[in-house]
């Protein structure tokens, strides 16, 4: 297939994102905010140029996407049905696809400008870990076909693994009709590719860059860390008295920073927010719209999504907090063990190594008192009412009133 | 009468008031300073140039008073007897007062010039409210003629109200001396109003703009923003290096704003005065005389009471503080409930609905240890300690060392 | 003796400073440093330009004091043996000194330049006290000879105390030998000095200017605050946009104060030490190298040795940090009692009154979790944790973990 020629993307935006509750529980995952914007819209910021039609396949929490992205042309909105799974999710897209087509997961964040592997029939991005044993491990013969899919294997074949992204032909569809449903009653996109493999019709394409599959909330915060790194300053807020401003920082229009405030960029300050006087934002942090962090505050590689206020004398570190969240005066997270170790997160019921350093994780319209202190890697879900004075060590459940 | 001619003013200033306890344990209400100064010092400034002496009417507290006003010529003082109630102290000043003359409770703010007021031979000032079944309500007839007198009912007849300020002939005290005293053993002046409505001889004037009977602390705090809404900048104090200051504020000789310190007017800072290093002052703001905010602390909507020291990251929201008062590092007030209803305040025993923003209300000499929390609306009386790190969510009496 | 003639230096640096502990865990006592150097350094400064040879008699974490100053051409390290005792580290020396000698002991901060002093045969320094029954009380005839030596009198008969500087002829080393270990073990310099006042053969110099045996870790911050009142201010660090420095300041190269901080001397700040940005630094303070203090942070009057951090909104006042200590996020310090009497504080068991503003004394290697508080005058150990929310009101052993 030649560049330009006409070709349909097909996202798949239709999951649960269990592993991120809290902050699924208002928002599908692709919806979640990186770098100012949802995932999905850097995924369909990598495509938007190379097709006609962009697919989105909706499914849990759908209003969500289609309120974002509703007035994009080049975006339809298909829903799955009953039947679940990534082959089902493509599936929905049948009648509406024609020719060749790009299938994309929904919660990847990558690099690559897909260049190589538009030049392919059938394809899937390769992308290269150090853990390949939690993931799709692809085994290529010396032209570059895909000749095996091991799935979570406990003895790797190699390091190349499945990244989420593909090429097809419409002949898929014909191979996703005659598979059948899973145990778990689920129809999967690996399964229609061994069909593929059989006949070595496709190739692995590695991709060059950063590329990330968001998980678990450090893996957004990663995702964040490495979209900031590639942005340039431009201000287009109102900048008062005595601020500071250091490293690439975008100050939307709208924004405001009050002042004798200190910005220390990368960082992302979105229409509506307000920042300072007095305050301090450090490196890789993102505010969206109309957030709030007031005097002494300090905001460090995290991201607060909109209408969240921080007022008076906090400290959010390597935190993802959701949105509408009125922080009391001198609300603390900490971020970091005593014993340096990876900060423990309980991610669907298992107790699990993050990263050295990790804050909390909160859902939406939260409030907390004054002088509350979140331990590392807690998680708080939404409609939260933390006390004054207390100190979060365990997970909250949404709607949950804690006080002392 | 005609303005010009003789005339003096007596202003009622003898009461204790009790639903103001601990502002009233060192001072009497009318000393409580709002926008600056004494409420009693703005009703004075009213007067003072339509009379030709001013009689201060004092018991409770007199000396509080007497030092603060023995210097200025047109200012005497008159002690109130064993006999209570407002009658009675008018009645005070029969033998110096001579033909027409004012009487002001002496607890009210109020914007009114009194021109039309003092046309009359006996009126009673009178303003609209929404809730006049909390006040004396006033019933005129079409030429303005009071016709009727409710105290506090329930089914009012009108939204005007009295206002605390009245217009007399002296043929009041020979009414006055005439009422026997209440059940209670007070005497008072609505009684004697009554036998000037029987004969249609006194009036309903009604005020132009705010008026404010200070009887809660929230009272206080909106007479203080009404009044501050009225200040132009004066900056006289020592500004120092990188201070912003925004809005319209008062900064006196003798203040000084210690560098890189932020200041939203409208605020008054007082002569001997410290802010800052590093501190930020919001709005409706007053530090009364020698008084410190220090480094990263931040006060708004608040009054402080002079020689009270907020050292060190601290949050001092919609509160009233004392005199002599001393904060530990990091005293923070709550001033906003999690279900945003009305803060509940105890007003001599009952607990009463105030308004959505309350902080704390603390008598004069009250030390905090550090990292100590107020919970909205609690009162703190004078002369306690409290320990640090406590969380104050209920009232604590004077003279009481809380600790943990 | 000439100035300018051949002279040696003996200084005795072999203690272990158990009145300091926990600063003296991992150094000798005169390696706390003081205005930026060791104490020994601030000796070495008064008699380097004085001596040929500099003798240090070394013991107690000896290797601290090798590593410090092994470099320096006039100094030689001698290691004091088993017996214990003044009197025995002086005899260390003999067989390397010659003729007149210099010995100090090796944790006094002095100002005198000793001039007067060295013009003596054998003499001993003194200093005037107001509480001359906790030292050694000198009685002198009119000649300015020692005639008596009163060891913490209870009735003492002067208050002109032994201020730990001495010239000996070596004779003295003669006198030492023929002195009989005390019943402690130890030889100690005084029996020798009384065999010399029982022939009226040394005299008592008053030294001029300020003077201080470091003993007691209040000592050491009034030793700080003394010697900072002579700096003057040198700026060769790094200082970003609109930092304020009033007062005198010495800022080292390599040094960096970030955007919007206060900086008030007397302050010196060590090469690596990081400041800001929106720190406020206090008169009295030093900030040893590689230090952190960051935004909203406060210190006062205290000491931080190298390799510390105070990240965010904490308060140190008053107070000695130890070595590669870290501090969670508003970790505050009280220092001050409500009744404002002097700060408790234990000293080898018992409880003693110490200075009205005294902080917290900590060894090296604390982390502090978030929202910690100190009270007045505590100590903690190295090595210690103390978990987020802790209230340290007691002291804390070293190499303890303490926890909500």
């Amino acid at each position: 297939m030649i560049i330009g020629e006409i070709m349909d993307a097909v996202i798949l935006c239709a999951g649960k994102g269990e592993r991120l509750r809290p902050l699924t529980e208002n928002r599908p995952k692709p919806m979640i905010p990186v770098a100012g914007k949802p995932i999905l819209e850097h995924i369909i910021e990598k495509v938007e140029n190379l097709v006609d039609n962009i697919y989105l396949v909706v499914k849990y929490k759908k209003e969500v996407i289609i309120e974002h992205f509703k007035n994009r042309p080049k975006i339809k909105f298909l829903e799955q049905g009953e039947i679940d799974g990534t082959g089902q999710a493509v599936l929905t897209a049948k009648d509406y696809v024609d020719g060749d087509f790009l299938v994309l997961n929904g919660d990847i964040i990558f690099e690559d400008d897909l260049e190589k592997f538009l030049k392919c029939k059938n394809a899937m991005a390769l992308t290269e870990v150090k853990n390949p044993e939690n993931f799709g491990v692809v085994v290529l013969d010396k032209d570059n076909n895909i000749i095996e899919l091991q799935e979570k294997p406990e003895n790797p074949k190699s390091n190349l693994i499945n990244a989420g992204i593909y090429k097809f032909e419409d002949e898929i569809f014909e191979i996703l009709e005659d598979i059948e449903p899973s145990e778990r009653g689920e129809v999967e996109l690996t399964d229609a590719i061994k069909e593929l493999i059989k006949d070595r019709k496709i190739k692995g394409i590695k991709l060059d860059g950063y590329w990330n599959d968001i998980g678990r909330p450090w893996d957004i915060l990663d995702a964040n860390k490495h979209l900031l790194g590639k942005i340039k300053t431009s201000i287009k807020g109102k900048v008062e008295e005595n601020v500071v401003i250091k490293g690439e920082v975008i100050i939307e229009e709208g924004a405001t920073i009050k002042a004798n405030s200190v910005i220390e960029g990368p960082a992302i300050i979105k229409k509506g927010a307000v920042v300072g006087p007095l305050a301090y934002i450090r490196p890789n942090t993102v505010l969206m719209e109309n957030t709030f962090v007031g005097n002494s505050s300090e905001v460090k590689g995290s991201i607060i999504m909109k209408n969240t206020k921080i007022p008076h004398l906090s400290y959010v570190g390597d935190s993802i907090i959701g949105e509408n969240c009125n922080f009391g005066c001198n609300t603390i997270t900490a971020n970091l063990r005593f014993d340096d170790k990876p900060v423990k997160v309980n991610i669907k019921g298992k107790r699990i190594g993050s990263v050295r350093k990790l804050g909390v994780i909160m859902g939406d319209n939260v409030k907390t008192g004054i002088q509350v202190s979140f331990m590392p890697g807690v998680k708080v879900g939404s409609n939260c009412w933390i006390g004054a004075n207390c100190l979060i060590d365990k997970d909250v459940e949404s709607n949950t009133f804690v006080y002392k």
